[in-house]
C-alpha cells in the first residue's frame, strides 16, 4: 500500500500542534484531503484481531459477556490502550475506561467508545467497530503529537447485548434486582461483573452524574440496510427509537383435526395468523420508520392431528416516538379484538416490563457530525437507530451521538455480519473530525 | 332401578334358543323393546371401572400403550373375559383375543371390539366404548343363555394409539423396521410388544388373511361434535379418512427487528401466517367433509427481537377420497407458490411417510346398521371418521364396519371427553343387534 506524507491542517494549526502522519490510498479521493487521517489497515486488521477472541474452529463467535471469550478480549483492548499510553480503568460495572489528558483539565471530558460483547454467534462489526475506531483517533492524534483542550475518554461498555448493562450502571439506572437477573452466559449479573473485575456491590462508584461528560460519541455500524441501498456513506443518527413488547395469548379450543368440522373449530392458530397480518397491516398503515414485528410464537398443543388452542405470540413495536407506538399498539388492539369475535377466541395484550424509551441525540451534535462528514466529501442521511445501544443510556446524563456506516446486506447479530473497510475507515474519520470539532468549540 | 322379564324376540326364535335375561327401564321407550337388550349400568360401570387403571390423583389418565396403566387395565379386562367364559389369549402383537363358540365352527368368526390404550392425558370413552361393549354382548348372550351360528371374537387391539399397531400387525403390515420406531412411552413398538406378552420375533404369527374374518364391528364415541348438535343417535360410518401429513418449510431471511425496514424484510412468520390462513380458505373452497389443519409451527430463531427467519409448519390433511386430498394439495401449493414471491421467500413441501389411505366401511354391513338402529327407534346419519382406528387397518382383510355415539361437545383426546350413559348403551343395542342380523344372514 502506498503511502504519503500527512499535511497539516488548519484545525491542527489552530491547536498550534504540528501534525505529521501516515494516510492510506483510499483518501486520495477526499475532499478533505489536507485533514488528519486515520489508518485504515490498522482499523481492519485490530478488527481482524479482536474477532479471534471467542471464535470457535467455523468461524463462529461467542464472546458473550462474561465469558472466556468476552475476559480475553477485554484483556487484548486493554493491552491495546495501554500501548496507546492509557492507563485504563474498570470501574465498577467493568466499563472498561481510559483517559487522556486534556490542554484544560478543567473541562469536562470528551468520551466516545462503544462495547465488544457479542451476542451468540454474532458478528464481528456491532460494538468493535465503535470500539476499536475510539483507539484508532487515540493513535492518530499520538502519532501527531496532538493534545486537545478537553480531557479525552475512551469508555469500552460492559454487557451492552445483554442489556446496555454497563451503560445503564453509569446512568444509575442499574437496581439490585437488576444485577440478579441472569445474563446471557447463566451468570447474574452481580457474578459477571465481578467476573470481568467490576464491583457490583459499590455499583453507585461508576455513576456519572448529568455535566460530568461533555459529549458521549458511538460510531457504531448501521446493523440495517438503508445506508448501502441508498449508497450513502454516513448516517448522522437523530435518536434510539422506543422498544414496548407485548405477549400475545390467542385462546380457542384444541380438539382433534380429524374429527372436527372446519365450521366448529376455535383454531388459535388460524386466528394467531390473522393478528400477524393485522400488525404487519396496523404498521405499514401509516408514514414513518416505525417497525412492528411479531417474532416469537408457540402454538399448544403443537401437533399435527391436534387444533391448535392455545397460541402465545410476542410482538414487538420499535419508533422514535412513544406517543406513536401507542397509537399503533391500540389499533392493533383493536383488529385483535375484531378477530377474537370472528373465531370464537379470546386474544389479550401483556405488556412486558423491558420497555426502554426512545432516547433522542444532541441536535447540535448532529450538525457537528453532519458539517464533518460533509468537509470529508461523504455523502450523510439523518437517520433513526432501530437497535438499541448504549448511547440510549448516556442520552440521560450527557448530550449523545451516533454516527452510523453501512451494514453490507442490512445483515446484523449473525456472523454474516459485514461492514467494508473504507466504509469503517470513513466512520472513523468522522468521528475524529467530529471530536476535534467539538473540542475546538468554545461555547 | 326397575327390572322386568325380558320376552323372547323373533330373532332368537329363529335361533332355536330361549332367551330369558334382564333389560333396564330406559328401553320402554324403544320401538324394539321385545328384543335382547343389553345392561346400560352395567356398561356404564365398567367404563368407570376400566378408567381407573393408569389414572392419577386429579383424574387424568395415561393408559397410554406398554405402560403400567395400560398393563393393568388389560389384565383386569382379561379378567373380565374370564368371567364370561372365554378363554383369551394374547397373539404375536400383544391384541387380546377372547373367542366364543358359535352352533357351526366352520363359519368364519363374526369379531368386534376396540382397544383401551389412550393418548395421554386421554378420555375414558374412546377405545374402552367398544371394548366393554364388546363383553357386555358376550354377557347379554350368556345371560340368554345364547349360541350363535357363527363364531364370535373379541378383538382388543394393541396400541391404537401409537399407530394402530396391533390391528396393522394382524393385517400383516408391521414391518420390521416398525417395530424399532419408538412408541408413546418411549419404548420400541418390538420392547412394547414384550411388555404386553406378546411376542415380536415372530409377529408374523398373529396375521389373519383375507376372509379369515366373516366381520370386524366397532362401536365408538364420534370424536366429533356432528351428532350432538344435530340430535341424531347413531352414527353409521361409511369409511375412514385418508391422512397426508406434510412438513412446510418457510425460509426467509432473519434479521434484527429494529433496524430492518418493514419493506425490506423477508419474514417468514409473515409469510407462513399468510400460508395458514391460505391452507383454510383452500379446505374451505370445496363442498364435503374434508378437514385441512396447520398444527404444528416453529419459528426460528423465535426472539422478540428478531425477524424469523425460517418457520416449520405441520399440514393435515383428511379425507374419505385420497383424489380429493391430492387436489387441495395441489391447490394449496399453488398458492404458497404466490406467497412466496410475494414475500421473497421459498416455501418448500415435504410428504411425510406415514400417510394412511381412506379406508370405506362395507356398504351391506352400513346397510345392517342402519336397519338395526331403526329398528331399536334410533334416528341415525351416514358420515365419515375423521380419525383414524383399527378398523382403517382390518378393512384391508375383512368387511368392516363402525358404529358412533354422541361425544359430548365433540371434545376428544382429553380428559374432558364425555358420552352419556344413554347413548353408550344405545350403541351397545346396535352393536348387538347387528351382530345378531349378520349371525342370522345366510348368504
Amino acid at each position: 500500500m502506498k503511502r504519503r506524507i500527512f499535511v497539516k491542517n488548519s484545525s491542527l494549526t489552530a491547536l498550534g500542534v504540528s501534525a505529521f502522519g501516515l494516510m492510506d490510498s483510499y483518501s486520495k479521493s477526499f475532499k478533505g484531503g489536507n485533514m488528519l487521517k486515520v489508518n485504515e489497515q490498522r482499523v481492519a486488521s485490530r478488527i481482524a484481531e479482536l474477532a479471534k477472541f471467542g471464535m470457535d474452529d467455523k468461524g463462529h463467535g461467542y464472546r458473550v459477556a462474561y465469558t472466556k471469550g468476552d475476559i480475553d478480549g477485554r484483556a487484548w483492548f486493554i493491552g491495546q490502550l495501554k500501548r496507546a499510553g492509557l492507563d485504563p480503568i474498570i470501574d465498577a460495572a467493568g466499563n472498561i475506561i481510559g483517559k487522556r489528558k486534556g490542554k484544560n483539565q478543567a473541562l469536562k471530558p470528551i468520551a466516545f467508545g462503544s462495547h465488544i460483547d457479542m451476542v451468540p454467534d454474532g458478528g464481528n462489526y456491532d460494538g468493535p467497530l465503535g470500539s476499536i475506531s475510539a483507539l484508532e483517533v487515540i493513535d492518530v492524534l499520538n502519532e501527531n503529537k496532538l493534545l486537545t483542550e478537553h480531557p479525552l475518554e475512551i469508555i469500552i461498555f460492559a454487557n451492552e447485548e445483554g442489556g446496555t448493562i454497563g451503560s445503564m450502571a453509569m446512568a444509575g439506572g442499574l437496581t439490585k434486582a437488576g444485577l440478579q437477573q441472569k445474563s446471557q452466559n447463566g451468570l447474574t449479573m452481580a457474578d459477571g461483573i465481578k467476573a470481568i473485575g467490576g464491583n457490583p456491590d459499590n455499583i453507585q462508584s461508576c455513576i456519572r452524574k448529568k455535566g460530568d461528560i461533555h459529549a458521549w460519541l458511538e460510531l457504531h455500524i448501521e446493523q440495517g440496510g438503508i445506508l448501502e441501498r441508498e449508497n450513502v456513506q454516513i448516517g448522522v443518527v437523530e435518536g434510539i427509537v422506543g422498544i414496548v413488547h407485548w405477549e400475545v395469548t390467542v385462546e380457542g379450543f384444541a380438539n382433534h383435526a380429524g374429527t372436527t368440522p372446519m365450521a366448529m373449530r376455535q383454531d388459535a392458530l388460524l386466528a394467531s395468523a390473522r393478528v400477524i397480518l393485522a400488525v404487519n397491516e396496523v404498521i405499514n398503515s401509516v408514514k414513518g420508520n416505525q417497525v412492528g414485528t411479531i417474532g416469537r410464537i408457540a402454538a399448544t398443543p403443537n401437533a399435527y392431528n391436534v387444533i391448535p388452542g392455545k397460541v402465545v405470540l410476542g410482538l414487538e413495536i420499535r419508533d422514535l416516538s412513544a406517543d406513536k407506538i401507542e397509537i399503533l399498539f391500540r389499533e392493533i388492539e383493536k383488529r385483535a379484538a375484531a378477530i377474537a369475535t370472528e373465531s370464537n377466541t379470546t386474544i389479550r395484550f401483556e405488556r412486558q416490563a423491558n420497555a426502554s424509551k426512545p432516547a433522542l441525540t444532541d441536535k447540535k451534535l448532529q450538525e457537528t457530525i453532519n458539517t464533518a462528514a460533509k468537509a470529508l466529501g461523504f455523502s450523510t442521511k439523518f437517520m433513526q437507530s432501530g437497535a438499541g445501544h448504549d448511547s440510549q443510556e448516556i442520552a440521560s446524563i450527557a448530550p449523545v451521538a451516533m454516527i452510523f456506516v453501512p451494514s453490507v446486506g442490512g445483515i446484523s447479530h449473525s456472523h454474516k455480519e459485514f461492514t467494508r473497510t473504507v466504509d469503517m475507515a470513513n466512520g472513523a474519520n468522522v468521528l475524529l473530525q467530529t471530536i476535534m470539532s467539538i473540542d475546538k468549540d468554545k461555547e
